[in-house]
């Protein structure tokens, strides 16, 4: 490979990386009327009938010179990775701050501080979260894909517009990656309502990555095993836990 | 009047106060189900056809000892203040944390901390507000009867059960209740994403009331015109505002 093949090859990667399809017909045309969500390219299923809000999503596709494509109905599920809800229609989003957490940049500067989801699963408190990440400045959320929501339409609703602004890091199962990121010297530290330290007045040092669970069941068994430190927001008035949407932004702001 | 006769006074003028009226055959049952929510007495309809979920109100309140009594159509409107919407049903909630802002201790304590809200209208984020307040300690919600999402169902189950437990300051009309809090001397902060001064970095001196307005359209102008400082929350990533609970949690928090 030559140096302009190897450079070519990585911008594919990396253009490909940034990439998220949502799909059905309804959230389709949702992100095509938002100006705001930089669309790439549209995916038909030919068995779609032409008519109705099909011939609304094509006509603002091509309003928007969105380029469209035509597939069988298998090679769209393959596209949208949802054959039973696609509905025959797919939207390829270019999302500019959406990467693969492995391009996070080596070594990883000191002030690197990231908020990663374990089974986070209501779209509206994803949303909300997307929001404050991409606010609040901080390194980046990171996502994993097994277990959370998807970045789907609810997601994009609830972000009011941020989803595209905002420093999102994926990755596929958030055990193993957050074993890596303790390997590149990066710190664990797992929200809890039942540990010692606040994290009001918990000072972190080196990278920093902050594990928020599910909001019934806290951080998993794995991912507690991988914990540095275990914080606790103090609750008053016998209030036992507060929205996983707000703890977040606690976190994301306190830099 | 005599000292007991006017101590009775207070304690049952204290006691409706704190009553708050939920109505509609749906939310009130949700409400009776709620085992953590104090409720005071069952009020229905003459003309309730006695099957279905009338039946089923009427068994749960039997079974938790609330005292049910029996109206016309007219008298029940005037208990539900709504009789549009009250489907023959209203239900009294004795809420320990709410109360009339007139009821909060004179003068002033120095670490008067109170959150007021402007408008807010919906009432998911209403209940995540009512639960960050709770959960964070500080002296209380301000909250308008005018202008505000009411105290209801939806309100009830965003707050995840901490309605019964936030102390909240009921009054009118805001901008009323604002300029008797300053000559009263506490100070009002409101929240504007023009502002200068960084919330985050602006320490309050003395008893202060901080207003967050409508997410649209922030505070009124009535509101802004009785503003002492006004204060926003420093936005990266081109980002333009927060979710109104997100504010009012960072503001909460910050004490």
């Amino acid at each position: 490979m030559t140096q302009q093949d190897s450079e070519q090859y990585r911008a594919r990667k990396q253009f490909y990386e940034q990439m998220l399809t949502v799909y059905g017909r309804k959230p389709v045309l949702e992100a095509l009327q938002d100006e705001n969500l930089p669309a790439y390219r549209l995916h038909l299923a030919d068995s779609n009938r032409k008519d109705g809000i099909i011939r609304d999503i094509q006509a603002l596709a091509d309003k928007r010179n969105i380029e469209t494509q035509f597939h069988s109905r298998e090679a769209l599920a393959r596209i949208s990775r949802n054959g039973k809800q696609d509905q025959g229609v797919a939207l390829d989003l270019q999302l500019p701050g959406y990467r693969d957490i492995k391009t996070l940049s080596e070594p990883l500067p000191g002030d690197c501080r990231l908020l990663a989801l374990d089974r986070i699963t209501n779209p509206q408190n994803l949303g909300m979260i997307v929001r404050s990440i991409a606010a609040s400045g901080i390194t980046g959320l990171l996502l994993p894909k097994t277990g959370c929501a998807s970045l789907g339409p609810l997601v994009i609703k609830a972000s009011a517009g941020t989803l595209f602004k905002a420093p999102i890091y994926h990755c596929q199962e958030l055990p193993d990656t957050l074993s890596t990121l303790k390997a590149r010297g990066c710190r664990v530290a797992t929200l809890s309502s039942h540990a010692s330290h606040s994290l009001l007045e918990w000072q972190p040092e080196g990278p920093t990555v902050y594990v928020l669970g599910n909001e019934t069941e806290g951080v998993s068994r794995k991912v507690s095993q991988l914990s540095d430190v275990s914080l606790a927001i103090p609750m008053h008035n016998g209030v036992e836990s507060l929205n996983v949407a707000v703890t977040a932004a606690l976190i994301a702001f306190k830099h």
